[in-house]
């Protein structure tokens, strides 16, 4: 048995998982695919925009063709566990960070970054993070090979 | 000054930078915005997917409306480093895991998950990651709160 | 604002509040207290016991006085992760552990146990949880002053 | 041969041993099961009661029914061990924490927390625990699963 | 307040404290501190003995001036929690190992060590205590300056 | 072949061998061993203490006889690496402190401990040890069993 | 397949790869051994040394023979991530310090010392290193035994 | 006062110090600063080389330059420790392995590596050291900057 989310039926669903495998595919094929019409297909994308489940799109890029060859997770620590606002918001100005978590487990904060080079990610670290008060010391790993990056399968309940 | 990438002059990475703020804008925009015909716009997007920088797009969900509450980080040490390939074989299989990194540190695999509650979580890591033989213990960090979740920004040499 | 839950009412949890409090307090002043009769509690209680809300009622002990000094936890890895569900069938046996937890975090096994002292423990752990097969190592931290250990509040929301 | 305790007879302990398994059996009940007076029920009763073994008695509740999904332990690191006193004072406020313990190992303080969900628990880490003065760092493992959950057994040494 | 021994009086203490700080003094010197005579030092201290609380006496000795100029400290990670036993049995035979703990905490054994050089010590770890069966890794640290190596102070509650 | 150490012939060595077995045996004993004369006896102890090689004697005293159950470890964190001195000051008051090392590893400064229970234990850590300025947290791990407690042997190099 | 260097040839490798096994052979020599001109020698080495890839020549001492028995690599934690530059300078001055890197993982700052003696380390530790503001704590671990030190090899690729 | 070294007198120590600063200057040039002949410079160098002091000379390389731009340090963990000898074996045959440590703290081995790039690196540990029987898992953080590579400074004690 597959997803079930309040206010969708199976024809969003159906929509929603042709959209996750390739999001730009006419809206008039996708109508073919279900059935449909495109006009139907509108209505139900603008429903789910509404509802917050659609945020938009998002283009794929091979950030290593672009020469960013590297990819790294973050674990911070901070002097003091209050400073985390003002941390924060010096670290959302940081454009190489790509994702910021506040976790479970020993971290204060955890990010992912994304940068050039092992110059480039010296400098991000010293002068862009390191340099940030209340910041006491972070430990870096470098993603070596990354295996694995995908979507969530809405029809992850069926196997 | 911006980003240079060997292949690729001042209008592709135009290109990129729209469909990178939205990958559905349509071509005809794009030309106009740019000042060029839709055809050159669409020469420049075939040879941006044909030198493997743009490699697709991908529709932006709010995983939490879809009922996925829970996004965590599991730290994987096998019992022995040459585990590696096999633990790798049956984690592919494992949906909920959306990026699988092999990383420098002490984790030999790092991993996302996304999942729908705690329920969920437990069952993922009992009965489906740490059944996989060659994996000694896992240790999982829930992120609790996450307020940076961004795409690189290719001017990002600018600031 | 107090507690919502789906299915009790304010009768419900003023009685719960009561009985948090003191669960020996007779049905009979619940009832005068609450302004309804005895049968009303009765029947309140059936049902609150039918929702599988109510479990039950627990002595509260000084384990210190009956002899049982050491309070301590135990972290416990495992050789594989998938030995888990052995471990736990022998760990079922080992009566000083009141509570065994499957966390994410570090360790495989997490549990809380009470002994006599010092030489109970040694004997706990070297005779009764590290002959274990499947256990690897254990962490052990004792607790060594407890100033907090009561009850949840179902109040809390409203502070 | 079971518990030995200066200042109970075997009659109190199987008092006691009765109350354990179930908290509201009436006295008439226990004094029939022990061939014994229900006055001198009530006389050991009040004889335990004064020698501080027996402190009360307590609702057993499934947090869960209630909205409490989440349990999670919480390591929580000073920045200067001196300032466990006044940190304490703090944690003392926060109704979520319904354990506290200062152990031995790595941590300055050690909680056992029950909220209502993930959102909850980033509220509680962010707003009420992180926030107090003297507060470096916490490491917050969930309880995904919690197979043992009992008292301790009086006649834990006959076995 | 002085230390209270079940089984000793003041005169017991008084010499015991008067040996704890030089064992070679004469009993008929502690005789005449004590205004006793030295008869009744000879029954005191073959009561101490008989207890058990006096073992023997020994020779301090500056190792350093022998050669032996590391002492460390060395935790020792077992693969099996229940390899315990025969890996003590093998460590008995290590000479250089002066203590010997089972503790609480992460290392299964903590072993203290008494050896003449870096050289000695790399010997020691490699092929007398790495080649036992069961052994899995140690962690060892090296006391580089010891100012303080004294006996506990019996009159240590008068403080 | 046996010890070498520059000054010590071989009757230095015998004597010192009996003496680190039993520090009480009478000098004459000692002479008839050793084929000599008490004076010779006399001679050869004075110029090892003057050597600094002896340094007295000590009584082996049964701690948990005296009522010192417990045993532990405890890694004391700094705030600044340069506090150590006035540290070291202060815990050269705590009685309990039977050993204090500078090692390396993780630790700032390791000390042994003996005291009499837990309830001492927690004393000793929050109001004598963690109250001193400059200390950050320690990290106590307790003996709960200790099978070997011994001398170096000097004869270590024959076997 | 051997190492490609952008403006190198064949005949610079063999130069390098000759001079990277003996830097003290005549140019002569190496002339005959490559069959060109002493000049040509001459030549290649001035166009090396200017593209900054021979930067000099380095006697190969024996540490140990000249009293330097010790060599460990030391982590250091930095009370606050930006007082990487001042503790540089510092460090800078330590002259048993051969290596300073700035790396991933949990150390600030990670360095290799070269001393004489357990001695030396612990005055290096106390009263060179440790005294420098901004230094939280360090980890030190001693090489005990180092059986690869060599330099990397130019035909890395051949095998 | 500077260097002692037993067998050295002060001219060795000189030429030495000149050597160690550039071990290319002719024979006759270091004769010309020593004050003495050429032949007293080649018998000094030859009793260094004899007492195995010096032990030859080594270019010294921007690996950078020549394409290897990663330095990283990776701490080794065993199965088991005494699976060292055989590692080591196959460790051997690893040319980016410029530095291989036996040493204490909580790695079995721990090497210096200087390879090409992050794939180069990915390869290395997978295909090289992590593919060694015996090895469990590795613990690699990456140089991202050095700004002290030195030789040891033979006047050192002069400071």
């Amino acid at each position: 048995m597959g997803l079930k989310v309040h206010g969708l039926d199976d024809l969003d669903l159906q929509i929603l998982d042709i959209l996750i495998k390739d999001s730009r595919i006419p809206f008039l094929e996708i109508a073919r695919t279900c059935h449909v019409s495109g006009g139907t297909i509108h209505v139900r994308m603008k429903k789910m925009e509404d509802m917050g489940i659609i945020k938009g799109t998002k283009l794929i890029i091979d950030n290593s063709k672009l020469g960013y060859d590297v990819c790294c997770f973050i674990g911070i620590y901070l002097d003091k566990a209050k400073s985390f606002n003002e941390a924060l918001e010096q670290l959302q100005l940081v454009k190489e960070i790509v994702e910021l978590h506040y976790t479970t487990g020993e971290y204060s904060i955890f990010v992912k970054v994304v940068c050039r080079n092992i110059a480039d990610l010296q400098n991000l670290l010293m002068n862009k993070i390191q340099s940030i008060d209340g910041i006491q010391r972070t430990d870096t790993f470098i993603s070596l090979f990354q295996p694995i990056d995908r979507n969530i399968d809405i029809n992850i309940l069926d196997t």
